[in-house]
């Protein structure tokens, strides 16, 4: 019997939020599709009826909490000027509590699918924020080049690429730091950025950079406790 | 009995090699470590003396394969005038057959973990060749920067974002083209390279990607007339 969207809808959200919990709870790789569907108390065609695939589960759960993690950022950007929302991106670490869980999973499997597959969609659905950002500071005069979307996609990648422990050969603080001043020195010399944007931006980075260091840090000396 | 290193290491690359086959043959996702330890004649004490884990031997043959597909380029550098390695290093694009087998079973399942570590791994292992080059273009004046290593790192990331439908939002030959030419206004602005340089650079980024585009379209096209 066909549902209506509008009831099929809220259901997958559920059905998304249990599967979360158990890729958590036994990993991704190791939970079997078995397992998910008597989790979700569905027969095997009512099963089929939602998702196909473990892999198409996963790519709905990524969509889910990046987009709902977009949609707060575009809501919060909204009441910042124009000249604070890059700082604000490069600083704002808040997140909604299923894209938190689904980020701590990548965090604790680095190397799995589930992380390189969020990383990746985690530059790309930002993209588009980033390039309206952009072009925004292009109409105020902040930025002048001719390559607003493409320049934006590329400081959404190696901006990611300093944070994430991915993408590119993984560096100490001071290494990373240097990264920041590369890329900023594009801003300055590609965009024509001002000066003063650069300091504000150098300073949200640093600072982003040293929380993030401190609370690795904090992290790996409480797992050398328990032991 | 513990083994010479002399003796164990040839032993490995004729595993790596039956391991890559069947990968190949049956998916890496799908195989499990009996079966491998099977194809490998080896008793379970035996599997274990050379790799742990399934992801252990996945990681083997990328560093194997990227291994030499780096020293292999890294040899024909050595025969090139300086201002041409870059070039040389946006054309080329042969390997030898293990690599060859590895970036084909990457290009027909992309959206796997061998394909994620692969693309990772491909621009961890380039990028010291890379940063050479960038230092030695410095040394004779085509570049100018105070970030040598940190650009290099960029640029390699970058053109092989432009190139892989990965790290970016996929597009089309007209957005990748676009992406080349942002891409060369950073080595114009970021580097100070000149206007000759980076006229030569641009012809071998679009004939990279047109070669690239035609070798797609040739595929998908025979793909269709079987079916």
């Amino acid at each position: 019997m066909p549902k209506t969207n509008k009831a099929f809808e809220p259901q997958k959200e559920t059905l998304i939020n249990i599967a979360l919990d158990i890729f958590i709870e036994y990993g991704y790789e190791q939970t079997t599709m078995t397992q998910l569907r008597k989790a979700f108390n569905l027969s095997v065609g009512g099963m089929y009826h939602y998702f196909s695939s473990k892999e198409e589960i996963l790519d709905a759960i990524i969509q889910h909490g990046l987009q709902q993690a977009v949609e707060e950022v575009r809501g919060k950007l909204l009441e910042i000027p124009i000249e604070k929302k890059l700082y604000y991106f490069i600083s704002d670490s808040s997140a909604n509590d299923f894209a938190m869980k689904l980020y701590q999973y990548k965090d604790d499997n680095k190397n799995s699918l589930v992380a390189y597959k969020l990383r990746e969609q985690n530059v790309n659905l930002f993209i588009p924020l980033v390039i309206e950002v952009f072009e925004e500071s292009i109409n105020i005069g902040l930025y002048k080049t001719e390559f607003p979307e493409e320049l934006a996609e590329f400081s959404m990648l190696l901006a990611k690429a300093i944070f994430e422990a991915s993408f590119l050969p993984e560096g100490n603080l001071e290494k990373r730091k240097r990264r920041v001043d590369a890329l900023l020195h594009i801003f300055k010399t590609a965009m024509k950025a001002p000066e003063y944007h650069l300091k504000k931006l150098r300073l949200a980075f640093y600072f982003a950079l040293e929380s993030q260091h401190k609370f690795l840090n904090s992290k790996i000396n409480n797992l050398e406790k328990k032991q």
